[in-house]
């Protein structure tokens, strides 16, 4: 058995980013940026208002002649002389020779003619061109999951298309003669698949396109079969057939076509059956049959695999810390993932409540449950207060 | 000028769910709830065993006669004699008269001749039918939002399909002479329109459908012949044209329909100009034409908005606390939403820095940022080390 981490980085150095397509920026939200985002425009592109007001020369003592208006997209096209003013509004371009700005609030335009209440300050109101960015410049890293704050920023560098990594493919694999999909015939002592369709959703919500194939009954040469009609696939996720009793399929039924066991076994409750290797060059992950492993082994290995294949800087969950609502007793010599019920205390401060019942059979415990205590390996007793470093589950539709 | 809170209040109060409809299992995930999903089967559906091992009677002594298998989807036909037992993996049906399961661990096969090497206890590895759910139990409720695991709760309760809220239609209409979409040609003094596409990006991210308008002019009949074209729409969220200057088109293109006005102008910085109101029974949110303080608008107002009509039960982004890494300075008297970077101390805890740059037309920065600081009318100063409430903007692809 070997510990978690070590699996998380076998699994990492295996794998490797898909390909780039180019999108348009209407399709972006959510992709992974395969190059930088380079400024084509500097933005603002001159010196603007950043207020309604009147643009004129601050060393002017006034009353000054308002000889023009530019709203926003309509410069005005003359220079401003002594004494004179222009009419500008947020955003507008700073006319020719004017340095300052004079907001409506302190001043008074009666025809033509415009009194101030306070004094012009050089450059006053007055955002310089190139605030924000300059034409050239890298706004975004390859990597970025591009969110609605960054499509705004590609958009405003004007980029109506961006390159970024195909979705990575994955295919789920369930297997298991006790398995039905839901509405289909159950058997006697059968139960519903729920794995597939719940790593589907995982797979989605990691920005990967999921493929469920059909469930393949506990027989080598239905795997094997299965394994023949894959294609385009960048990953393969099985679950269950990897138990350590009779029926670890899994390794005889891809063996017949040449997979390549990395390791399988992990220091880890709940999950341990989890075997990972290639086939025919698509890597393998095989997750254990249990739903509640199944899922949990997910948010460990299947997102980060996920985020890796396409390319993002940043993969997985973070890791935060909550502080221990109760007390919580000394781990054995396997990682264990504890479901907990996260709260805030008067400070604000996460406060995790593992529930008691922490059998891996609970899938609707697993449903309610806000994040994952981690708990080491051999980690002793840890009294209530305690900090805990956590997985939260509560966001990213997980 | 109203309060952040009244405004969020004001706007939620207009808002009822949309209407429902039926999805697939598979298509599901990310959807709300429109009805509780209930359990359609008892899972485990009678005891199971929790180990790969042997169904035995306690009570006995052993030697044991292996009298079958019970691999998980074929469960043993006969009951369970004296001195008899069954091999059984995880998940198989714990044959009639057996009352322990033996880890196979802990028992040696000869033959069909069985030995144990811990003497079996009573209920021992066996997991009760119903432990995790029973049929006709609530498992889920009206306005959850679907995340993986929950798909897999609703997939084990055998429910192949769930009635959802179908997602909201947002209309974004992008108003300015000075704007174009990206690649597009921009006149002098011309910016490139980046408020429609994030805001769109920022309505999916709720869950919800953009519906992106094309740029009206500033030109007030525009504006209305744009509203006579609207169908089917649950929301219609305007940009720009609201500013306290003459360039208040919104309202008078709108108003020429019989918009009728709720509130505009909220206490807060960025943000200032933002509308609400009803045109034909449409509400209608009229957002800042400045890019920053339209997202951060959109956060505060948007996103909670979009979840009100989608029927989740919680709705918006969760205010969290985080401590300052750096002194900030006393506020004016508008909620101010400064835009900072996140880090975490030594112990776990947030820790948030906010930009020295704060100028509203700084999109990058705000592209850059982890998480909005919230600092109250009239909040004093405050040191280093103060805790504050913030907002995170660091997942959820915002």
């Amino acid at each position: 058995m070997i510990p978690v981490a070590e699996a998380q980085a076998r699994i990492l150095a295996k794998l490797r980013p898909v390909g780039t397509e180019t999108v348009s920026l209407a399709e972006a939200w959510g992709r992974v940026l395969a190059d930088p985002v380079l400024a084509r425009r500097t933005q603002p592109p001159g010196d603007v208002s950043a207020m309604d007001g009147y643009a004129l020369r601050a060393a002017d003592a006034g009353p000054w002649t308002v000889i023009g208006s530019a709203p926003a997209g309509h410069p005005f096209a003359g220079s401003v002389g002594p004494d004179q003013t222009v009419r500008v509004f947020t955003g507008s371009l700073i006319p020719e020779d004017a340095d300052a700005v004079v907001i409506q609030e302190d001043a008074d335009q009666d025809g033509d003619v415009l009194t101030v209440r306070e004094a012009p300050r050089l450059r006053a109101h007055i955002r310089p061109g190139g605030g924000d960015f300059r034409e050239g410049e890298r706004l975004l890293e390859a990597g970025t999951v591009l969110g609605a704050r960054a499509i705004g920023l590609v958009a405003a560098a004007n980029c109506p298309w961006v390159a970024v990594r195909r979705r990575p493919r994955v295919a789920i694999l369930a297997t298991g003669d006790e398995i039905a999909l839901p509405g289909d015939p159950v058997g006697p002592g059968g139960i519903v698949s729920s794995n597939a369709h719940a790593l589907a959703a995982l797979t989605r919500s990691a920005g990967a396109t999921p493929v469920v194939l059909p469930i393949a009954r506990d027989s080598a040469e239905v795997i094997a079969a299965t394994a023949d009609q894959l294609g385009g696939i960048d990953l393969l996720v099985t679950t269950g057939g990897a138990s350590v009793g009779e029926h670890d399929l899994i390794q005889e039924g891809l063996g017949a076509r040449g997979f390549a066991l990395d390791f399988w076994q992990i220091a880890m409750r709940p999950g341990k059956p989890l075997l990972f290797g290639e086939l025919a060059g698509t890597p393998v992950l095989g997750l254990p049959g249990n739903p509640v492993s199944a899922l949990v082994c997910g948010v460990l290995f299947l997102l980060p695999a996920i985020a890796r294949l396409s390319g993002q800087r940043n993969g997985g969950l973070p890791v935060e810390t909550a502080t221990l609502a109760v007390p919580v007793k000394a781990n054995d010599h396997r990682a264990d993932h504890l479901r907990a019920r996260l709260e805030r205390d008067s400070a604000g401060a996460l406060l995790a409540t593992p529930f008691e019942r922490q059998d891996s059979s609970l899938l609707r415990l697993l449903a309610e449950a806000q994040a994952l205590v981690l708990r080491p390996p051999h980690a002793p007793p840890a009294p209530a207060g305690t900090p805990v470093p956590i997985i939260r589950l509560d966001g990213g539709l997980l």
